[in-house]
């Protein structure tokens, strides 16, 4: 890696705003523009030092670049991918930070007659339920898995660039076949936000709506975060992953109907039964994580 | 108030041992025992300082006691009023930390003749996933909430003296009807548990769950944290107020099904009309916490 990669950033907001603020502070890239919609959030983004400049015609942003980083939500990647599609660089290398990896590459291949081999897809494991320039900062992807799903056709020579990148954010980079990583992100970050988001839908339709809120402590505050995060976003990523999203939604909703039958029989060794197994593993985690 | 109370805890861990820390703290005891069925638990809390002797028995533990506070899981709480009922001092007061208050009212009218006027049912909403005497301490009440749901019968002097305990700890003390307390406790926090034991439970049966586990960030950290929560004392919790724990589990699950056709159907607008509504609410609660 050299200080000479141009790097573009599509989308500059707490993913994108983030990596541009990492991989600068690692000295990795001599300039970076960022591109969006929303020229008052590109603007901000300069001011704060996060990108050099900024273009909101995509094929200018991403003319001059080395390496292009698509932080938008996933449902825009088709539309993304068709404009830049002949206005690249030889050799660009074109990555992102989708959560879902099976519709992204799905996309590419809708869009490219041959998927190109500078394609490496990728998603960080990191976040926070904030969204804009603002959310960004350089730590965000310190000590996180950042999953990288490469396939038969990717160059090493652009798996081994992005990778650099990323290790240079403080990440840990693995690789993971694509529709396993969909699995595996499904049950652990998608799941969750759907019921998050639906938990407090639900809560806001009730007689008690002001004192329920008025009082939650915080289980409940930690329980609900996610349910901060953007819609649109999380639109996109249902979307984007709805197989492997209902596969797992139906395995939760089975299990879920047994605790409401024991419970209305008031079977308690059920009920302690699946509570002891959940903390175990819960416990677990928080113990790696110490 | 004055310095001569002395104070009995039933059950002296994190809720009854973080509650002696602060009244302690405030100067509002003269005298703590603690009483449960662990010796070395209860020793460790001598040691720590949180109560000044304790006993295994607990007629002894109750007979000189000015005021009594249950922090036993609530399935507990009748066979302990059953045994305390006639080795209690005149005019002691009982009042209790336990999740829901219409099985304690129940439990309590099983075993007395006629309700003592000396009985003030109360719940402070704070508490952590951790549990036992090292993991209480004396802030824990601090700017939360505690609930008394007092009766007809209650004496306004019993009350009194429970509320000022409370509010010597740091707490808001606000009083509420039983019926209502414990509907809006089964929405914030007990169906959230449910929910979170639910989902952690099920994702170990999953034949991802070792990636699962290894690829949870911090979205899932803090939405499953509750499943780290004392399966017993949740066991006894969900059981005791089973009647508004199935009403709001069935609001909820009707309404993750509405969203589970919607995403069946990829109609990304419901998605978004809910994942907005939820947001809101949630950034609302974020704000007033500011």
């Amino acid at each position: 890696m050299n200080k000479r990669i141009h790097l573009t950033i599509i989308g500059v907001g707490l993913i994108g705003g983030s990596f541009a603020r990492a991989v600068r502070a690692a000295g990795m890239v001599e300039h970076i523009t960022g591109c969006g919609r929303n020229r008052e959030n590109l603007q901000r983004a300069v001011e704060l030092g996060v990108i050099d400049d900024y273009y909101l015609d995509i094929k200018e942003a991403v003319k001059n670049a080395d390496v292009i980083f698509i932080a938008t939500p996933v449902g825009s990647f088709k539309d993304i991918l068709y404009q830049i599609k002949d206005a690249l660089k030889d050799g660009a290398i074109i990555t992102d930070g989708g959560s879902t990896k099976g519709s992204v590459i799905e996309a590419a291949e809708s869009v490219f007659d041959e998927l190109p081999a500078n394609f490496v897809p990728g998603h960080p494991i990191a976040g926070t339920e904030n969204s804009g320039v603002e959310a960004s900062f350089a730590t965000l992807y310190q000590d996180h898995r950042v999953i990288l799903t490469p396939l038969a056709y990717t160059s090493p020579e652009a798996l081994e660039v992005v990778a650099k990148l990323w290790k240079s954010t403080g990440a840990q980079v693995v690789s993971m076949e694509p529709h396993h990583h969909d699995q595996v992100l499904a049950a652990t970050s998608h799941l969750p936000h759907l019921l998050a988001f639906s938990l407090v839908n639900t809560l806001t339709t009730l007689d008690e709506r002001r004192e329920i809120f008025e009082y939650a402590a915080g289980g409940f505050k930690d329980f609900t975060r996610i349910a901060s995060s953007d819609p649109s976003m999380w639109q996109d990523i249902c979307l984007a992953n709805k197989d492997a999203l209902l596969e797992h939604l139906e395995h939760f909703s089975q299990d879920l109907n047994l605790l409401r039958t024991a419970l209305e029989h008031s079977d308690g060794d059920y009920l302690k039964q699946v509570f002891v197994r959940a903390k175990q593993s819960r416990d677990d985690l928080a113990d790696k994580n110490k």
